[in-house]
């Protein structure tokens, strides 16, 4: 055990004073509990901002910082601001993918309207020699899932012979996520090493986040990325983690709280967010 | 400012000098950070255990111990394992009012199977003099909401000329929500002072919670309660708080894994918990 010592506001000493009498529960306890949640250690728990169906409707005001995103974990995805390209978040640092193909990492007082992140702690483990579709990788994610019912949160590391990207363009507030999408840049790149990062959304929370798979790719070299359309690779690591703690930090925005959220995203997001038939 | 001083795990002393050193944050504003999203005091934090969905499909598995909902907030609403009455949670202690109309104060080991609880800090009030019928409530609480898009808490004190509930019976695992309530007992009490606890839940999040208003009724003797289908009352105080936090903890019970949760539970969540025609 170690013995912390540091300083406390009167409100949150009050609080913690009277939590401690009422619950009957030692000082030191709460305050473990409250960093263990803080630090997502006991639940693993998957941090979201905003929901699906308020991108699809075209609310892309941002909402929240780039350093809260990574207060809140070190993997994850979403976008930016005006819906400004691809967000990766890898080992904690978070890059932007733009729509002229080019990725920079960003400082924390970025924006982002819609972000997924968590403390990436994966509890299940494979290794896929040979994987010569998209499709592969995710049976291969299937067989490593327990439920249908649970978030997960994903990542996959290795040499991609083929990776075939989108990128979202920079768009008006107000423009809904179809609209948008529909002038996506596609990119095309051979022989190259890298990581995909991502989730898995069970099909009941369809409104909060994109259902199934969805995953983004940054390269070793940080040089490429996007949202993945399709792939064929080798050597590669799947890490999956189980998330059964959710926390959904609604914006607080003018357009979210005026947003009319009350159509069903599904095929809008399928639209956007797959690959053109 | 006060000094707080208390023992924590070597593991969580670590991860706390990392992150301090990792986002370049002092150890006290992460221990507040922590603190504060703990108590609920800066987001107002609305907990929810399992989902609308799970109990649409008879998953009434046990989820939570009442003293974790105890943890999470003062005010909420819910059930017990199989569906063994109403919840309602009142100034931090926890009421079960059963299908024979017998209300009482449940100990923190008994287990819920879904559960909503926030830490009531009221941003919105009104008094409304006369109350002719439920509908007039919500008309009110509906002038006191800024938006279609967010969480809200509801609490209404007063006194009710008439108060019409109805109380789910136990029943047994994986027994259709709308099975089970078929057979609900209802109870119509007469010049009763008490409280209304619940929650406003957004159309979007229909397969999280009960969407639009959800309230259970207590009285103020402890002695009456349940799931309120109507009523008539004066001298009402409605208070109201927004909840831009949402926390959901998915049950990692065997029956949540495992259940089909693809299915839209609103025709079944609206025939369950409103009056019959």
């Amino acid at each position: 055990m170690q013995q912390l010592n540091c300083a406390l506001s009167d409100g949150l000493w009050d609080l913690l004073q009277r939590r401690s009498k009422d619950a009957n529960e030692p000082v030191s306890q709460i305050v473990s509990s409250a960093l263990a949640a803080h630090f997502g250690v006991v639940h693993h728990t998957l941090h979201q901002v905003s929901t699906s169906t308020a991108l699809v409707e075209g609310i892309y005001q941002g909402a929240v910082r780039v350093g809260t995103l990574r207060a809140y974990g070190d993997l994850g995805l979403g976008t930016f601001e005006n819906l400004d390209g691809e967000m990766a978040i890898v080992d904690g640092h978070v890059y932007q993918v733009r729509s002229d193909g080019s990725v920079r990492e960003v400082g924390d007082d970025v924006l982002s309207p819609f972000a997924a992140v968590t403390r990436f702690d994966p509890d299940a483990r494979v290794n896929l020699e040979h994987c010569p579709d998209f499709e592969s990788l995710l049976k291969a994610f299937d067989r490593l899932r327990a439920s249908e019912n649970m978030f997960y949160a994903l990542r996959v590391d290795g040499f991609f012979d083929t990776m075939h990207t989108r990128v979202m363009c920079k768009t008006g507030e107000g423009v809904p996520l179809v609209q948008a999408a529909a002038v996506q840049p596609e990119f095309n790149f051979r022989n190259v090493s890298g990581t995909l990062v991502g989730f898995w959304t069970p099909e009941y929370a369809k409104t909060l986040n994109v259902p199934g798979y969805h995953l983004h790719f940054l390269s070793e070299g940080r040089t490429q990325g996007g949202h993945v359309l399709g792939f064929s690779g080798s050597g590669l690591h799947l890490q999956l983690q189980r998330a059964a703690d959710i926390h959904i930090a609604l914006p607080e925005t003018e357009d979210f709280l005026k947003g009319n959220l009350r159509r069903d995203p599904s095929a809008d997001l399928a639209k956007a967010e797959t690959a053109k038939k």
